[in-house]
């Protein structure tokens, strides 16, 4: 199941608005088909939304400078986004053919995410069991994922794995999306609160924790989905390695620590009022509602990039695929 | 607010399953209304059951010992239940005034309850921030509660806290019951998803932990809602301390560990099936929901009793007490 399929001259995104209800492609005619599904998160996942603005910019008749600022405009804090825009940009300049550059981008990120997946899949043994936090699957990124990448691959490969999968409040990307799509590939998987996963590895059901991440500092410190520094904590607790997976474009070396990432904050409503009869709380009840949090190098046993499995010391060893750039 | 409020000759109880959006009290008249209540959580915290039966055996005019029956089948876990029921037989045996002797039950739970709280009181300071997990208030015992006492009793003092509370999934106790408890005895208090537990307290906005238990083994190991041992690990790994608070009934002297403690399994439908608009996993999904975990001694600053302050060495300060008796 692919999140955008290029086929025939023609664009096609699974809508990850209505999963996993249902299984929707929506084929996007107009620059606001465009905007619409990246804003209504329609499209989500940083590199899914850079492959899907690069498609944009190479199928759109519009004109290309007023395109990538009407694209960027629809996640502005999105930093894949406008650096696929801009890519297209500089093709467009240098009169490359614009849909091989589109299809350029989508391949690269299929080879990044494979070999992420790769070196994941070196660490895991056939039978252990994973825990997974968020989403950072193909419907993230494309084909393997990073943070699933090797349960997908393994799958390929003949590993049984028995995945454990957060649900992630409040939005649910575990439940909605990544227990979803370990179903689909046919991988074991058991969904769980996020409240759960302490029992679990206390039970020694899981022999490795996989996650994704949005942005790696530069001493290794690692910014994820809310509630991944506390799995990390457990993970720690309980001795079982804690694997962060993402491409080495995540790494921001002008970001010295976790502690210069700032935290989103989000509307209390997500916490408040999804559910089925009435809202959980009070209305004047205030909520905190964080959409990410960090997780100290300490805690973390490898980050892993398709350049390669980094260990500590995180700073020396970060500092060295860069200077090998 | 009480929840269980007898005045004038009449019964009356707050329905717990429309809170926090709704106030209802209701006056129930024959024992299928008593039955209802306990069998559908309209009343439920295991002491407050107890209260609640008390009054039935003393205000119904059925036969007492058919009666007793018919109310222990309502929950046939809850210890509480059949101990206030046989406690009522003995007093119909004993040709004691029935409602004196509920009313009896009602005030040393009260009694109870002040005493866990001024202990738990002593090792709070003025403006500490207090995380809470599930809701041990006074919705489910009576007057101040047991996790919860501190903080209302505080209040009352003039102490100012600045509590919270993780909303634990999958049936959100404390969303729909700790955080409406606390709002409406004006104490500060924000709602947090649990996966956001590790975040306050690394961000300093947590001076100590409060949680009930349902049964404390002789060890000192703790049981209580699914979440609380993950709760308990972040603590220790933030050096923050972490009390349990509950009645000296709660200790198992013949459970000599956590592990001798049966973990209870509940329906998949509370993960998946509370959304508002359709189910947030594939039908075929698999959940694992376990309703309680247990909490190892070693992560226990101190268990809070109405017989005072324990801290290690647990188990033989447990069996101190017991010797006191």
């Amino acid at each position: 199941m692919k999140n955008i399929d290029y086929k025939n001259g023609k664009l096609f995104f699974l809508d990850q608005t209505v999963l996993p209800n249902r299984i929707e492609y929506i084929h996007p005619l107009t620059k606001e088909d465009y905007y619409y599904a990246i804003k209504t998160l329609q499209v989500r996942g940083a590199p899914a939304i850079g492959i899907f603005a690069g498609y944009a910019m190479a199928l759109l008749d519009d004109d290309k400078y007023e395109l990538k600022k009407y694209l960027d405009s629809a996640r502005p804090t999105a930093v894949n986004l406008s650096w696929a825009t801009s890519r297209m940009i500089k093709a467009y300049e240098d009169g490359k053919d614009l849909v091989s550059e589109a299809i350029a981008i989508h391949n690269e990120d299929i080879e990044m995410c494979k070999k992420i997946s790769e070196y994941g899949l070196s660490l895991l043994k056939d039978g252990d069991g994973i825990l997974t936090h968020c989403n950072a699957g193909a419907l993230a990124t494309s084909e393997y994922g990073t943070g699933l990448g090797p349960l997908l691959l393994g799958k390929e490969k003949g590993y049984t794995f028995h995945a454990y999968t957060d649900e992630t409040r409040p939005l649910l990307q575990g439940a909605r999306l990544t227990s979803f799509e370990l179903e689909k590939a046919g991988i074991d998987v058991t969904l769980i609160c996020d409240n759960m996963a302490s029992l679990v590895m206390k039970q020694g059901k899981i022999d490795a924790v996989l996650v994704g991440t949005d942005r790696i500092a530069a001493n290794g410190d690692i910014a994820n989905k809310i509630g991944t520094s506390g799995v990390a904590i457990l993970a720690k607790h309980y001795n079982i390695p804690f694997y962060v997976l993402g491409p080495y474009s995540t790494i921001d070396y002008n970001c010295p620590t976790g502690d210069d990432i700032v935290i989103e904050e989000r509307e209390p409503s997500e916490i408040k009022e999804m559910w089925y009869r009435e809202p959980m709380a009070l209305k004047e009840t205030k909520c905190y509602n964080p959409a990410f949090d960090v997780t100290d190098h300490e805690l973390i046993t490898a980050i892993i990039t398709d350049r390669g499995i980094i260990r500590a010391p995180f700073k020396e060893n970060l500092q060295r695929i860069k200077d090998n750039d």
